[in-house]
């Protein structure tokens, strides 16, 4: 399963690509890629969003994805800083959805719990436990496309736990369709 | 001059297309379409957003506008609805950017201003004088399309100002680059 990360931010917007090698004897992570779309603020708003709409499709489009994994944010700092942060998120979720792709969502905390082991983990610590997580030879940069892996990572760790307790559940039940139902 | 006006909502979107006919004896405003792309909370986020780009995408194709103009938002109720109507102007923005087309921001205050004369006019006030404006049998409907049609106008009105300004400042000026740094 290749999964495709996004990380919106108003200055960067951060993208990694992780890959769950199944072939391998023991199944390991890979990192396909990993970068920022830094934006320019000399650029128009217009401009901007534009530009991640644009790279954000030619990467979905290069790595070839089954599906897209993003930060749900549900609170901000302040509801100025949430709009402009909201401009960006809608333009990556669209480039998610003209590619044809299912969006995957998941909170700050699942994320870090994910990879850290610690929803209130700090910036350093994820970065930290991503290079280990992917056999990086150092952290990825910016911290954007760390955070953007992370992510990518969730969403590989959370179907895997729903796989198994699918498969669990399957060998518990008493028959296929409460196997159903409990899933 | 022909202008698309957007109002960005979270369940509805509204577009307003004015026409300035300026070749007319009596220069006037003339309301060439006006509806809202209403959204339902049964699709995904990422297909409503699909749905707001695709149908603005079309509607800007089909009239052909010379400058889009959307509602500047500059506070919200709070966060998270900010962050949710942040989402829909991002993809409103992309689709006039992909379009090749200027964008023009207004905030709430000058839209109501330039419409009403009066600032913190009422949402019937602005349907009412969008109406009469226009010269429209009826008021138009849903109000998201009243307010798009009130931002297509206030850019108008906008323009209108600032070339006569412009006018006059070359007129009064002792210079052309005196004039030109007055504008």
């Amino acid at each position: 399963m290749r999964v495709f990360g996004i990380d919106c931010g108003t200055e960067c917007t951060g993208y990694g690509v992780v890959e769950m090698e199944e072939s391998a004897r023991t199944p390991r992570l890979r990192a396909i890629a990993a970068g920022g779309i830094m934006l320019s603020k000399k650029e128009t708003l217009p401009t901007r969003l534009a530009r991640v709409y644009a790279e954000l499709t030619a990467l979905i489009a290069l790595h070839a994805p089954a599906v897209v994994a993003i930060e749900d944010v549900f609170f901000s700092a302040n509801a100025k800083s949430a709009l402009k942060l909201g401009q960006v998120r809608g333009v990556a979720l669209l480039a998610a959805a003209n590619m044809g792709l299912p969006v995957a969502e998941y909170a700050p905390l699942s994320v870090k719990s994910s990879v850290v082991g610690y929803g209130l983990a700090k910036k350093e610590q994820v970065q930290f436990m991503v290079a280990r997580l992917l056999e990086l030879e150092r952290e990825p940069e910016p911290a954007d496309a760390a955070d953007a892996l992370a992510i990518a990572i969730c969403h590989i760790h959370t179907a895997q736990t729903l796989a198994q307790q699918g498969i669990s559940a399957a060998i518990a039940a008493p028959s296929a369709t409460a196997a159903m139902r409990t899933r």
